[in-house]
């Protein structure tokens, strides 16, 4: 069979599961959830000894220390993706709840009743933790679900799959329901991405050169953010020891992650007694700083920022600094610079933190706290399938109700149109 | 300037004004709809003289009495457009409400803050009043619109589009708020749906080779439907006198538009019973009736329906018939040739009817209640700017609110992550 004709068939038969996955209850679909769970705890000696084959074919490739790192099942990475599973079942289902009721003059009823999107693709990178993760959020909200991990992962997604089959077989529930890609050449996202008739929506994950290809290729709608370049404004009014605290954990706690801080504005009230303290404590931590002229005037010994810095994201120990004249000024450097992710705003003053939340058009806008906060766990979503920086359907960290929609349901008694 | 400077002129003057429109009070955004309406009845002598010029133009191209008859502006379609703005002024604004307030355990309150999608694409044909109607939607919701009517109406939105400019201008909004694409060459929609850096969505208006040339050509996300194949299934459990009533409606009342039965499916039951008197009524009405077998049993003189009917939109006072064995072959019937548009049932049979609502995944069900409820209007939106088919963002009739979405806002007291 052609790859292309497999395809095809992989995005039927989850088509065709769909709708079994549609009608069937909370408690199913959670049984299914803590059956996956049992079943990796169970095939814990098998899965090892695939994610062997792939960490010695990456090796081979020459994979480096971090990618392969990324790619390890440690026994704690098998216990972490059981329990998350776990969790995913404690969650309320969003499925079948009724909002926005209304009677309508005529005596229509109209209700939106909320629905599974369908069929979703996921289409990632390295980690195997995600097709465990990833499948799990989706059969919650209840939909079919493609999974096409890394080539350099193959066989541990694969090892990863024998547990979710025998799970779905253990609770009746349709084998396209979860279905992992066995196909090593990228040509089968390719196709995948045609499939516009069978899948509802394609979320990526990886780097931007993976999201920029699937945005490129994909005639199904896509949810995705290219990258994280977030910002925290220390504002003249701040508290500048919550300052410190918080651009230091914006910056240092874990870098190279999507919602670490990139860019430092400081307003020129606060600049002079803040940038020295701030600088010596980075510095302390190994970051690199990049300056605007009026902060390399305050810190001497650091290089100038150009104007490529201004939209980099680092994903490193490496932060661009910059001086305003006013809030004003801040926001429109996000607006010019940002890529709509992740900001924070540092500051006493009501009116101004108010205006800041209001204007800043990020999809996480936060007040006297880390950026590092922008996570669906920390905003209390539960879990978190993905993160988009589009505005159609879901901005910011997305969780299982953002894999759900609406339809209107009416009910009348007789009613016709005149 | 070539055409593709022009639209990317117009696509960053949007972008531009979009900060400004997210920032602007619900009475700003009332007080322009309100002017808006204004200017269309005093500069009503003028609109209708460029209005003349479309239709000398398309006389001469030969368009179709019906397609004249759409394009023509009538007093009372100025009355109506003026009408519509005021009442879209009276709608609540969705923009700025807080919802989904939590306290986290650390301390930060999380909310979600409605806010504009940002920059709106309208691609439309010949009826003029799509400017102002979607002009006044997307206004209401915040968002900058760029709106590019069909080449046949450019004299007659051209004038519509003075009186918007005028009062952006007596508001203090940004003439970029609001722009009437000035291009007749079709050229110019392919360069607006390349502008994914300043445009958010893509909403075609239209048939289905608009829609189709959209969709092929954006980079933006589109809301769409492309065809309405509306059913309606009689149980064996019906009112009949009510089934009669609502199939009469759903078919004849406006047969033109999408919401429009195109297919009666009828339980083997009732069939006896209700398709003769139904067949009296629709041929009075002069609808033609194409059958499967057993309907051709129990009408003779009907011609039988082929494979294609089943997922054929007439549009027409034409409509396929097809006999049941029961519910489950109805949904599937549904499933099979449908197009998620609309369906309803009619049953005195309230779990069927739950079943029904349920387990048909189009995006309006409806229950004792013609299809031609499927409709923002008739369901309690205020007003509407589309449908949408497919499931992302927004399913079904979408109205003021689903031309917003949602961002996190984020308050703490310095907290930083573990």
């Amino acid at each position: 069979m052609s790859i292309e004709s497999k395809m095809i068939t992989i995005a039927k038969s989850a088509r065709t599961a769909s709708r079994k996955m549609a009608a069937c209850s909370s408690s199913q679909k959670n049984n299914t959830l803590l059956s996956i769970a049992d079943n990796i705890e169970k095939n814990a000696v098998d899965i090892k000894a695939e994610n062997q084959k792939d960490l010695a074919f990456g090796r081979e490739k020459g994979l480096s220390d971090a990618m392969i790192d990324r790619l390890t099942i440690f026994d704690d990475t098998l216990q972490s993706m059981a329990n998350g599973l776990r969790e995913v079942a404690q969650l309320q289902d969003p499925v079948g709840t009724l909002s926005d009721t209304k009677l309508r003059p005529n005596g229509l009823q109209v209700s939106r009743m909320r629905i599974p999107l369908g069929v979703i693709g996921i289409i990632y990178e390295s980690r195997p933790n995600v097709t465990i993760d990833a499948a799990g959020l989706c059969l919650k909200a209840g939909n079919a679900v493609i999974l096409r991990g890394g080539s350099e992962a193959m066989y541990s997604n694969q090892a990863l799959a024998v547990g979710i089959g025998q799970a779905l077989i253990e609770n009746d529930l349709p084998a396209g329901a979860v279905q992992v890609v066995p196909v090593r050449d990228r040509e089968a996202v390719k196709h995948l991405l045609k499939q516009e008739e069978s899948i509802d929506l394609i979320i990526p994950r990886g780097g931007e050169g993976l999201i920029r290809f699937v945005v490129d290729n994909s005639r199904i709608p896509v949810l995705k953010h290219y990258k994280g370049v977030c910002h925290v404004y220390v504002d003249e009014d701040a508290d500048l020891k919550a300052a410190e605290a918080i651009c230091f954990n914006s910056k240092v706690q874990r870098p190279g992650v999507c919602n670490a801080m990139e860019t430092l504005l400081v307003h020129q009230a606060s600049a002079e007694a803040f940038l020295p303290i701030m600088a010596k404590r980075f510095e302390a931590a190994g970051v690199r700083l990049k300056g605007c002229p009026e902060t390399c005037r305050i810190l001497p010994s650091i290089e100038p920022a150009g104007e490529e810095d201004w939209p980099a994201e680092y994903l490193d120990l490496v932060l661009a600094v910059r001086v305003v004249q006013h809030m004003d000024q801040a926001i429109a450097h996000i607006a010019t610079y940002g890529s709509d992710h992740t900001e924070a705003i540092v500051t006493r003053n009501d009116s101004r933190a108010n205006r800041f939340l209001k204007e800043v058009g990020s999809s996480v806008v936060l007040v006297n706290a880390s950026t590092r906060f922008s996570d669906g766990g920390q905003l209390g979503l539960g879990a978190e399938i993905g993160i988009s920086t589009s505005k159609l359907h879901a901005f910011g960290p997305m969780g299982v109700k953002e894999l759900t929609t609406t339809k209107f349901i009416v009910q009348g008694n007789g009613q016709v149109r005149e």
